[in-house]
């Protein structure tokens, strides 16, 4: 942003002053047309809104320049007046916007996404504004690009936690590019904030070292000359506007009411008289009766970003690792190589999940944001569709239970984020229930977008993570927290070895049976006891299926002949691999018994192999089950 | 807690000095003995533990007393200081603490469990203490109960964006019996606080508007005068107690790695010389290799609350409401019938969620906790073990997929908590996908004490939120947006009417056929539609299960002869009522072909029946596939 296009836009106020009256009168339309919206805040918040996309670096033309401006609307819900603010200025048609706002299969959804130009992050959920800037600004760090960043929000908002974990993150990295406006019309669904949830916004923001600046949020002087202001502040910078909801229509003024509800169409009509503008609803009634969707409308875009994963590491037999370590050494390995486009994220647990030797070798490209998980999550995702790839490493019950609403959003983004989480299922050590995550599988199966890779020893692990680093997407690595042999093949040869290539969604045959146990990460040691177990009296193979979501069929139905397979998971027994595969059976009508060996209830605090014995999932427990199962 | 109680220890602090030095030696040994646990903060933290213990209103022999002061240890991974108080204390054999400590079935886990007498509150994720100890307040006032709450929190876990929403919360509500103590140790996993993550702790307070007071964490004066004057500051109240992280062990002060470090048996030995405490290592090893896992001592307690749940509503046939607000009716009555006994937590949604009447008509049971759903989740979930049943009502982005973690949580507290949620699946008006939840099974199933019912119109409504209200133990209640007729049998009766008794497990057979066209909650209207279509080509039986977590297998036995049952939901269709169903059908070894109808992408945003029409999830596009399925 440069300081000379605000003194240009300054000294011609009456162009702003109409433009922001214009989209008052679209705010207004698109919400009647819909007949549902949030015009109130909307009309709050226009006034700034417009002035920041006018006068940041950012271009219409070219929405997705590499060094442009970001402005993050927090508050989603306010989508009539980003509409209407980028559609007046020539990022889109606004008279489209207008008029298919919220219809099915428009991009003119409720609340806004990341699929149209002009917009950085798609938001609704509450409170994640500031963390997708600290993202953004992470991003320009690592790729030594300037740029401001703006972010809307609003004030009922505040009360989330996860802003003063980002308020925070900002002042420990000096984020100074970071200036935040808060829509401060002391309104929000329920009434009056300082009745809903008393709040001294701005002692908060201070308390945490922010500078903070106070103006008339319709004030067009005081707006710009805060933009302009903060530009030289040396700090992270709030701007507190005072603002009054439905500011301009005076029926609507201060009523919480019109938070999310929209005009009649005789209101509208009073309401442009207000504004001075013609009703001209039946013009966009006629487009959007005419509406067809087309959804492949729905694009976000990409950063074609080239990643160099270098050469695969390979550990002999007798190594002794676990699969922390061999994920630590690929990650350290693969920052070297891409040092201005890959960030990496800690929560407090850098050396247990091995980022610590990024930490100390590339200490440009960690990022250390405390136990701050919910934030770190959204700034993760953020970054990575800000010309960087994202690692965000945590123990499970973290990366995925605590977070997961967040990596929900970051899959709503289409971010390009690889999640890594050790400590996953009952291999934790014996910190107990509370940190055992046995829903690495089952979580992550609701969330479109990701992949799940669970890696069965330190050679696998090394090429998952290159894997997924380069490929673009969402992925959720998950490891136990033990030593992990490397598994070898029935040649005593590393089974993972130099001619293996990971592939997503296929299956390996670790050993050869005709009765098929299948099994993924930390469990395969165990399945191969088991296969030891029951040798002379059943013919066990050993499938090691480490993509769970994108199970091997083809190899599921070679071994399947007999009409039973087994699964023995470190999982919840009902959301695992063993579900997975029963839903594919019995979507193409098969007729093939799945036994399920995995978790029933929450797990006991103690040494995972003493946990599955307790719970009857050790070898031994599971060898006499399968022997039973086959026997009948 | 009693002010004489206080001067009494106080007169006599040597044996306040004895014990906190023998509890040191019991959390040396035990960390020891066990090769992993949190020796340093559990020495920091111990001489302001044992004293709060000492002086509350907490009796051994009655750990359940109902008007008992409230201990919560936010931060869960000192255990080895809670468990030598509570020991010492009286509350337990000490001896079987040391000797069994994380040992896999002992009671004694790595993390406080709320099964162990003296423990109000599981934790181990952090940032939690602060939010239950306002759930035991709130029950407190519910019930009309006096006593005080104190909450010993870690410095590190203050990042944690949750403990913010609490603070506010408290002061709204002026839970002035709630005192935290912070053991303000400055060292966390990863180093010096103030380098892993700045903060001013102490600032964020006093601007939230706490009163804060400062003492030495280690003199006892300093302790037991801060509780006292706690008693009479008629706000909440934060002692910030600076502390030495391995206090009193001259090579453990100070030194982060002892964080999550226990001594070597030689190190110990040493540090047991300096606190003049005898090495009896020998003596618990022995106990430690006899022990023999007993998982029945690990209950959970629970209070034996009779509710009264009234008299079912009947909602005729020509009745226009939503199943929202049969909700909000039933839950209106149920609070009349009880008012000493339930609370109703919201998140600035009230009006939305139909909690609205409870707020009006009885304030003293409503609390509204603003945009801070982590801590919500959290308060109503400790409110539930403390003498009343709490019901939090919210949408299902919020109540399911933001607090997953919390809900996770309290379900290993084994709470009894009603999660009603609205706004599920894609019936959620024009919000589009960040406010979709399409997880309210998937999620669910993966926390084993959970239950779900999806109920078809507001007579199911009424009567499953009757029940859910009386038995105890965690639902989830999730109902769409939209209004809801009322179901009719054949004759034009209501069909959840006067005979209609609502039990867990048990599917319904809305219209009879033979070939079964499986849902439930917003969708069966559609499947009436489906049936509609299809009807003199195809006889098909509309079967509800508004129970998918438990779906009536029976009924499916009956229903599946033909080889093949469609199943049509408004949820994710890899995790919902179709996977549920495979699974049970491939742990049998059936063959029965399942088809199911749901939502294979993150839906878009517009009116719920245009969406399932661009998803090809209307009723014609269903009908039209089951009847190519069944033409084959």
């Amino acid at each position: 942003m440069e300081i000379n296009q605000i003194e240009k836009v300054l000294s011609n106020k009456n162009e702003l002053l109409s433009a922001t009256n214009k989209c008052r009168g679209d705010i207004l339309k698109m919400t009647t047309l819909a007949q549902s919206g949030h015009p109130g805040g909307s009309l709050s918040a226009i006034d700034m809104l417009y002035s920041i996309y006018l006068v940041a670096n950012i271009d219409p033309k070219n929405p997705y320049n590499p060094d442009r401006d970001r402005i993050v609307i927090s508050n989603g819900h306010i989508s009539p007046a980003v509409y209407s603010t980028l559609g007046n200025l020539g990022f889109f048609d606004i008279d489209e916007a207008i008029a298919t706002f919220r219809l099915a299969g428009s991009i003119f959804e409720g609340h806004i996404e990341r699929s149209i130009p002009g917009v950085e992050w798609t938001t609704g959920n509450l409170g994640q504004g500031l963390s997708a800037a600290c993202g953004m600004a992470v991003a320009g760090r690592v790729k030594g690009i300037q740029y401001d960043i703006f972010v809307v929000m609003g004030d009922g908002e505040h009360q989330k936690g996860q802003i003063s974990e980002a308020r925070r993150f900002a002042v420990k990295y000096n984020l100074k590019n970071i200036t935040v406006f808060i829509d401060y019309n002391k309104l929000q669904i329920s009434g009056d904030i300082s009745r809903v949830m008393p709040q001294n916004i701005k002692d908060e923001y201070i308390a945490d070292g922010w500078v903070v600046l106070e103006i008339d949020g319709h004030n067009f002087d005081e707006i710009l000359n805060a933009i302009k202001m903060s530009k030289n502040i040396d700090r992270p910078t709030m701007v507190l506007a005072r603002t009054t909801m439905g500011k301009n229509v005076s029926f609507m003024e201060n009523i919480a009411d019109y938070h999310g509800k929209p005009l009649t169409e005789g209101q509208l009509d009073e309401a442009l008289k207000e504004l001075g503008i013609e009703n001209n609803l039946q013009y966009y009634k006629d487009i959007r009766s005419k509406f067809v969707a087309d959804v492949s409308k729905h694009t976000f875009y990409r950063d074609d970003l080239k990643i160099d994963i270098g050469m695969s590491k390979i550990y002999n037999t007798d190594a002794s690792l676990d699969n922390r370590t061999a994920f630590g050494n690929a990650i350290t390995d693969i920052v070297q190589l891409n040092e201005d486009r890959i960030a990496v994220f800690d929560c407090d647990l850098a050396s247990s999940v091995k980022t610590d030797k990024v930490e100390k070798e590339f200490p440009k490209n960690f990022f250390q944001s405390g136990i701050q998980e919910h934030h770190t999550a959204t700034m993760a995702g953020a970054a990575s569709v800000n010309g960087v790839v994202s690692v965000f490493a945590d123990f499970g019950v973290f990366g995925v239970d605590e977070t997961y609403n967040q990596q929900r959003l970051n899959d709503i983004n289409h971010t390009n984020l690889k999640v890594v989480t050790t400590h996953v299922g009952i291999d934790v050590g014996e910190d107990g229930r509370t940190h055992q995550c046995l829903d690495y599988v089952g979580a992550m199966r609701n969330l479109y977008g990701f992949k799940v890779i669970v890696p069965a020893d330190p050679n696998q692990t090394d090429k998952a993570v290159r894997f997924a680093v380069k490929e673009y997407g969402n992925f959720l690595i998950a490891m136990g927290r033990s030593k992990t042999p490397v598994l070898a093949d029935e040649d005593g040869k590393p089974f993972y070895g130099e001619n293996y290539k990971f592939e997503y969604g296929t299956g390996d045959i670790l050993r050869d049976g005709s009765i098929p146990l299948i099994t993924y990460g930390a469990m395969t040691l165990y399945a191969l006891k088991v296969r030891e177990l029951l040798s002379g009296k059943f013919d066990i193979a050993v499938l090691v299926f480490s993509t769970p979501l994108a199970p091997d069929m083809e190899l599921l139905k070679r071994y399947s002949g007999k009409g039973v397979v087994f699964v023995y998971e470190d999982h919840n027994r009902f959301t695992g691999l063993g579900a997975i595969l029963s839903q594919k059976i019995c979507a193409e009508g098969a007729k093939v018994k799945v036994v399920t060996f995995g978790a029933d209830y929450y797990p006991y605090s103690g040494k995972p192999a003493d946990v599955l014995k307790l719970m009857g999932l050790d070898p031994s427990t599971v060898a006499h089950k399968i022997a039973e199962n086959l026997s009948k």
